[in-house]
């Protein structure tokens, strides 16, 4: 019989209203159910597959002025990690099968398979039935995510979390890297562990030396991983920026009040004279207004614009994978679609319907009342 | 007996239902309604004086891309006027007394005191009784806005429409400008008026000489007055971006998306180079990023954030200004108070909440989900 899903969770609400905010899908032939969006205080992303909980990976709080963000949430060691760039996975094994889940809890199959194919788990999961492996997915061939890093050829889950796959409890810093290197998977770089009237100036110096390498930031943990802080570079700023204002009417409205602000503080932070301010802005405006130039122009030249992704893999999974994205109302342009020594390469791009439409109706004439 | 104002308004519905959305405010020991937001079809600014409707001034479209608006909206000949940057006010005579009305309705008694003293409208009402005069208020000494034009040394107000207060209908831009000539009103510039094929010409060397004086922008207009469309320079986005930034938790989320998508349509139209959108983007970018970075700094310091003005004027309605600003729930500073020559003049700040307050909380070590 079902659980108390309700009781469960930690919810205080009636099982039904519960699930009615939990999407159904299938996989592999088993019936699961996933919440897409936080609800009743439940973690967005939580999976209910069969009698198995897998709570989802909590929103992580994100300091603007790092060195008082630090002083507030930590009175412990803290430790500096990298945050990567890629989309958040969580691995658990339920009843014999090794699932992976995006960050919405939608069980995917490419994913699930790339994680079979990078990493054998099994003798994690034999000693650790019930805890989950959270990291993050990186590398040019998946198909959510385009950041590239240099040293990823194809694609790499670098670990960040190991946690209770129901109560979502995580497992201690040191604790977690000791069983990266006991089980062979890989590990976000740790950077050190500091008092935290120290953490801040460590902080500061790796996010210099990543914004030089064009990487995202850091992630401050207490060392029993319960507290976290993540903090980015201006250089992961302006990528965000390059990305959305490619697609302008999906992306740029939402995502530019918050990078400028980022940029504000961090230059206030940084003491910067007002040549580095300027230098800043400058960079800025080039990330906000070039792309979207480019897009109109693609538009006016009657080109398609959208995220472009290539896959490759096992032909049913990368079907499913794509058969998910149309289910959700996406609209696919591929093109690319081969056998290459057994697998199957797609090459698709997730059209961009609300900058194709409302650039062309602008170009067309098409005004505003604002 | 009350008029039936839902007929007089031409709205198909229960005249309880549509005087609900007016404010009640009191000028002058007279009691009148307005309509603060378009309800209805009602355009926003309505006012109700008596047994007198004094209609709002139409929302105008924007063009993004200006040949191709242009040819979408007008089939004759189109007038090129210039568009300034100050607060739109209706001047209208109800029962014997000039009154002005802001955008959203209020009869602003600085505003009125500022057109009885700039100009001597009763000769016209004597022969337009039913008429009301639309123009812009251009000038540092003002409680709405900061914009300096050079050759305007306190206040200016310069007719861009002339138009039947109850219905709306506008005079022909020929016969507006005449009687602008015949009363002794100023006239917003006319750059001329062209078939539709050589307007977007016209109107795009205009911008380009607009832009290089730091000033706003053009309306294109079909020569009986009922067809319009804007279409602004990247000097006066910048200027926006500029304001908007120095208060960015009021302004800033709403403002830049807008800005930099006129900028990035226009410099397609412009046909620019990869150097000039460069510097475009550079421009835009300071814009944006520098007057942030100086609001927190002063934030930092403890300084004051907000909107500053100076108006003078009898004290009276100096007064009541500053009174209805509090009603309307602002926070004002006062930073000089004094007598001029029987003249009440006052510096005031009206104090920018959120701004203040997200910041510090910010800068104190505040985190936020995203």
């Amino acid at each position: 019989m079902a659980r108390d899903w309700a009781s469960t969770l930690g919810v205080d609400a009636d099982a039904e209203d519960v699930l009615e905010h939990f999407d159904t899908e299938w996989f592999r032939g088993r019936r699961y159910r996933h919440l897409g969006d936080a609800r009743h205080g439940i973690e967005r992303g939580t999976a209910l597959v069969g009698d198995t909980v897998v709570r989802g990976y909590p929103s992580m709080p994100r300091a603007l002025v790092l060195e008082p963000a630090v002083e507030v949430a930590f009175d412990g060691p803290v430790a500096v990690e990298e945050k990567l760039n890629g989309y958040n996975v969580r691995v658990a094994r339920v009843d014999g099968d090794v699932l992976a889940f995006t960050r919405s809890g939608f069980v995917c199959p490419y994913t699930t398979r790339t994680v079979e194919r990078l990493m054998d788990a099994d003798a994690f999961f034999d000693d650790y039935p019930e805890h989950m492996l959270c990291g993050e997915l990186v590398g040019p061939e998946n198909p959510y995510t385009n950041h590239d890093y240099a040293e990823v050829e194809t694609v790499c889950f670098s670990v960040f979390g190991i946690r209770h796959r129901e109560t979502g409890a995580p497992m201690g810093v040191e604790r977690r890297r000791d069983a990266c290197g006991t089980y062979g998977f890989d590990s976000v770089a740790h950077f050190g562990t500091f008092a935290p009237s120290a953490a801040p100036a460590a902080a500061r110096e790796r996010i210099h030396d990543l914004n030089e390498r064009g990487r995202e930031g850091v992630v401050l943990k207490s060392t029993d991983g319960r507290r976290a802080l993540k903090y980015t570079t201006s250089a992961i700023h302006r990528a965000d920026l390059e990305h959305a204002f490619e697609l302008p009417f999906e992306y740029g409205r939402d995502f530019v009040f918050t990078r400028v602000m980022r940029e504000a503080f961090q230059a206030v932070e940084f003491e910067e004279s007002d040549e580095r301010v300027r230098e800043r802005a400058q960079r800025l405006g080039e990330a906000i207004l070039r792309p979207a130039v480019e897009t109109i122009r693609s538009v006016e030249a009657g080109e398609p614009v959208g995220e472009t992704h290539t896959i490759r893999g096992e032909p049913e999974s990368i079907g499913d994978v794509l058969s998910y994205f149309r289910d959700q109302g996406l609209e696919l342009h591929v093109e690319r679609d081969e056998r290459d020594d057994g697998e199957r390469v797609v090459t698709f791009t997730k059209v961009a319907r609300s900058t194709r439409d409302k650039t062309t109706y602008y170009l067309e004439g098409g005004t505003i009342d604002e």
